[in-house]
C-alpha cells in the first residue's frame, strides 16, 4: 500500500506491506488530518521512523486472527460483548494510545499514560497517512451517520480540546483568555465557548480570526490584554512569546493550562508563579465520547477549518501546505 | 528603638524612631524568626529599604490614634465587635501582608494577593528585626497561652507549610515526596505527615535528617527516588537541582508544589509536564488559625528546629549564623 514514510527527518511516499497486526482491526482510511505533531516530527522533535498520521476516520476492514491475541483488557471485553466480527464494515475513528494494561499508570486508570504505550504514527506504531492502518478494538469508536467524514477527522484534536474541562472546571463566570488560535487553538475556542465563559481569543493571522468570528467567537488584541486580570488562560501556541503572554494574563491563584508541546528547552522564571500561586498545568489528548457527541448535536462545526484536501499521493504537497504559517486544517484522503 | 535594617544589600543595626501608623497596632517584639526571605533580601533577590523581618511573636502595646483609620474593612469590623483597647496587653502573632480591601483580588476573597499590598518586612512595611513593630488589628492572632513564644515565633512559615494542603487534596493513600528539609520543609514534613499520606523526605544535611528521624518521619536518598512514580512532589530547596529531582519524582498527572521561590530565570524544558499533563502550583503564605490549633494541640513540635537565638544587638550575628549552608532556624529575641 502506499504510505506517507518518515525517516531520519526526511518525509517520502513509500510502497509498503499492508499492516497486520494480530488482533486489531484493519481499518481502510478515509480521511487522515495533519496535526502540528506531525510537523514536528519531521523536524525531528521526536525520533520516530514510520508512517506518521494519527488524526483519521475510516472504515473496518477486518479484524487480523490470533490464536494469542494481544490486545489490552479492554479490547477482550469489547470482544466478549460485541464481538469483533460486528466491527467489520463500520466507520470509525481511534484513540491514538494503545496500552499494555498491566502497567502502574494502566492499573491506576491512566492507560493514556501507560508506560509500554504505542502511540499511533508518533511512538513505536504506524500511522494514518496511508491506505490502512491498525488499532486494537479498544480503540475504536464507531461514527454515527450523521457525522461526515470531514467532520469525524477531527475528532481526536476536538477530544484534546475537551481535555481542558477533563482537568479544569470553567465556571461560567470565568474571564478566559486563548493565546493561539491555529488548528487545535480554533477547537479549543468553540469549546470553551461553549461553557459560557467570558472568552476572549488572541489569534495571530487574519483568517484566524475570520474563522472565529464566523463561530461568534470574540477576539482580543494583543494590546488589550490586561495582565494578572484573566481566571483561566490557554497556551495554544507552543511559542516562548505566546508563553509569556499566557503567564503575565494569568491573575492570582490563577490556572494556566498547556495545550501544546515545546520545543527544546524554555527559560522560564518561577519566581511569579509561586508569589502568583499560580497553577500550571499540561493538557494533551482527551476523550473521543463527548467530542463526537457534540459533532453529532452539531455543537460544534469543524468544517470550515478545512484548508486543503490532498489524494494521498500528493501527500508531500499536503505537508508543504500544511506548514505554512498560520495555515488551519489540511487533510490527505485515503 | 534598635533595628536591622538594610539597604542597598547592606545590612546595619541601626537607631531608627519607634514606628507609629495610625489605625494599626504598636507590637513590642518578643521573638523575631531568620527566614530564607531574609536571607534573599539581603542579597538583593527584591529592593527592599528599611527594616526587615516578618515572622514574630509580641505583645500589643497600643493600637495607634487616628480620627481616620486606614484600616482595611476586615479590620473596622474588628474593631467594632472586639473594640481596639481589647487588643492591648495581648500576645500575638501576624500575617504579614495588609491589604487595601478594595482592588480586585480583595474583593474576589484573595486580599493576600492584593494589588496595592504591604508585606512586613518586605514590602513598603516595616519588619520585626526590631524592638518594635506595627500591623492593621486584622492581621492579628492572640496566642493561646498553652503555645511559647519559641513556639509561636513559627506560626507564619507553619501557615505556610499548610497552604499546600489549602491548594491541594492530599490523600491518606497519596505517595507523597518532599525535596528540601530546611527551615521551611522541616515544616511542610511535619504538616504533610499529619495527613496520613505516604511521605518520605529527601534531605541534604545530616542535621536536618536527625531532626525528621527524631518526629517520626521517613526520609529517602536521591538514588531511592524512583521516577514518575510520586502523586505529589513538594519542591522546597529553591534549587535548579531540586526542582530537577521534584520533577522527575511526579508521576503522569500528579501535582508539583513549589514552596520555594527561585533567583533569577531557571531553564525548564515545557514539554514534559504537557506530555505527562503534570500540575504545576506555586505555593505561598497561609492560614493562621489552623497553624495555631497544631501549635496548641501540640500535634507539631517546631522547637527542635531552633539552632540559636541571638539578642537583638547581636543581630548581625544572627544573620550570619542563618546564613550556613543547611542551617535552621535562628531567632533574634527583642
Amino acid at each position: 500500500m502506499q504510505a506517507l514514510w518518515l525517516e531520519n527527518q526526511q518525509l517520502s511516499l513509500r510502497d509498503i506491506p499492508q499492516p497486520e497486526v494480530p488482533g486489531e482491526a484493519l481499518i481502510r482510511v478515509r480521511l487522515s488530518g495533519i496535526c502540528g505533531t506531525d510537523l514536528e516530527l519531521a523536524r525531528g522533535y521526536y525520533p520516530f521512523t514510520g508512517v506518521i498520521g494519527h488524526e483519521f476516520t475510516g472504515e473496518v476492514m477486518a479484524i487480523t486472527g490470533s490464536d494469542d491475541p494481544r490486545g489490552s483488557p479492554a479490547a477482550s471485553r469489547e470482544k466478549m460483548t460485541s464481538g469483533p466480527a460486528q466491527w467489520i464494515g463500520k466507520r470509525v475513528v481511534g484513540e491514538i494510545t494503545a496500552a499494555c494494561g498491566v502497567c502502574e499508570q494502566c492499573t491506576h486508570g491512566r492507560s493514556s499514560h501507560c508506560e509500554h504505550r504505542t502511540t499511533l504514527g508518533i511512538r513505536g506504531r504506524h500511522g494514518t497517512h496511508a491506505e490502512y492502518t491498525t488499532l486494537p478494538l479498544a480503540n475504536l469508536h464507531p461514527v454515527p451517520d450523521t457525522v461526515p467524514d470531514e467532520a469525524a477527522v477531527f475528532v481526536e484534536p476536538l477530544a484534546a480540546a475537551l481535555q481542558i474541562q477533563q482537568q479544569v472546571q470553567v465556571q461560567p463566570t470565568d474571564r478566559v483568555l486563548l493565546v493561539g488560535a491555529g488548528r487545535l487553538g480554533q477547537l479549543v475556542a468553540r469549546t470553551l465557548a461553549l461553557t459560557g465563559c467570558d472568552l476572549r481569543v488572541l489569534a495571530r493571522h487574519p483568517e484566524q480570526e475570520r474563522l472565529l468570528q464566523g463561530a461568534g467567537i470574540r477576539l482580543i488584541t494583543e494590546d488589550d490584554v490586561q495582565p494578572r486580570r484573566w481566571d483561566l488562560v490557554v497556551e495554544a501556541t507552543g511559542s516562548p512569546s505566546g508563553f509569556e503572554t499566557a503567564r503575565q494574563a494569568v491573575r492570582p491563584r490563577g490556572t494556566l493550562v498547556l495545550k501544546s508541546t515545546y520545543r527544546g528547552e524554555m527559560t522560564v522564571n518561577w519566581s511569579p508563579f509561586v508569589v502568583d500561586e499560580i497553577s500550571v498545568l499540561g493538557s494533551r489528548c482527551g476523550p473521543f465520547a463527548p467530542a463526537l457527541r457534540l459533532l453529532a448535536q452539531r455543537q460544534v462545526d469543524p468544517i470550515p477549518l478545512i484548508a486543503g484536501c490532498y489524494p494521498l499521493d500528493k501527500a508531500l504537497a499536503a505537508m508543504d501546505m500544511a506548514r505554512r504559517r498560520g495555515m488551519l486544517k489540511v487533510l490527505i484522503k485515503g
